[in-house]
């Protein structure tokens, strides 16, 4: 019904996270979330217990600020999971010094040949004007590449607006 | 032909509230605009004139920087009434320290009750960077949160891609 | 198959230049690539590089970092020319001082009588928060009007997202 591999991108607040529980939630059994949030002050611990309150038992959470390749291959198959977010991912592997390309690739590797329903989130960070700042471009122009590999592994992408997705693929 | 609810989004410029203009005029009669802009310097008077000069004299606008409720409200039932627009409205509402929660709310509410022909333009504004300063990001949340409460009571939701809309509900 | 005039819009890194390039490398013979950036610095310096090294030798490149309108006159009607990308040319444009609107104008003109498979790379710049320098305000704006002008004109308009063409148009 949904296929392999979903992808769900769009802005802040688009209701991303929403749509991809649903997605999962439809699925009968227990379901894995790999949150690549990290609390690092109160806004951002405050977002993610919002997030996190908002899921039922059937969820079990792991934290994969860094290790996310490693997080999902440990999954198995045939279990659901939901990568919620790429774009924070992507910033923690930036921030911590880590070979962003080879990282990034490695992920769509193991995103690639993952068997069982996966949903993954990202941003759309691309869509306002150039930043002033160069690590904030080489953010965007990034996750530009990472979302654009996804995609092209991706069964299906859709692109969110107000909380409604709208078919990319 | 229209639904009773139409929700216009878009980035700057991208013919938002052209379209929404378009849709209403095409209903004879007199047509209500509510206007949520304020007046603060040359730059924004210039935009307001610049808007004002392309509707005809069907028109009649009021302004409503804050108080939209009670606008549409005042706006009784069967008259096409256009509202330009949502993130300018939640602007003034922050800076005025109102509640922006509570405010958000009260006018879904009213917007889901309206009868009539009603268009609604709102800014997408989450597509970008995360931006630097909090009350910026915060804004950004408020606009993305009152944009899917709005999406989900429409009819129809267009998203503007330079000029032309694109279906997403 | 494609229209005379497609308008290829998006985000950074949404892979508008590589599906521009693709539409019109399936048309046998020569092809012309109208390039408006100017390399500034190092970083722009690479990315030029970067988009150069992808296509073959079919190619031929014409810088017009200003004289865009001249160039596509130059090119003659029928063969195949990609104008890669509009929002540079008009960050030229503003820099160097001259009449912004009236430029646009003009080359809108020129595309809309342009004979032959036409491509034109724009970026929407819009979606993001209201940027803080009027500048950037201004662009936006400019930006904005170019692109729904040149939409109008086109057969063809698609929105990049994640790599993936969503038609608008």
């Amino acid at each position: 019904m949904t296929g392999n591999l979903t992808f769900v991108l769009g802005g802040a607040r688009s209701g991303k996270s929403r749509y991809a529980e649903e997605i999962l939630a439809r699925i009968p059994g227990p379901l894995s979330y790999i949150a690549t949030a990290q609390a690092f002050d109160d806004e951002m611990r405050e977002r993610i217990s919002h997030h996190r309150a908002r899921r039922d038992s059937r969820w079990q959470t792991f934290e994969a600020p860094l290790d996310l390749a490693e997080a999902l291959e440990a999954c198995g198959s045939g279990q659901p999971v939901l990568i919620d977010c790429l774009t924070l991912w992507l910033t923690n592997v930036m921030l911590a010094g880590c070979d962003v390309e080879a990282d990034s690739e490695r992920l769509v590797e193991v995103v690639a040949r993952f068997r069982g329903p996966l949903v993954i989130v990202s941003n759309e960070v691309g869509l306002g004007i150039v930043p002033d700042n160069r690590l904030a471009r080489e953010f965007r122009d990034h996750a530009g590449r990472l979302n654009q590999m996804v995609a092209q592994c991706a069964d299906r992408v859709v692109f969110m607006v107000a909380g409604l997705p709208m078919t990319v693929k």
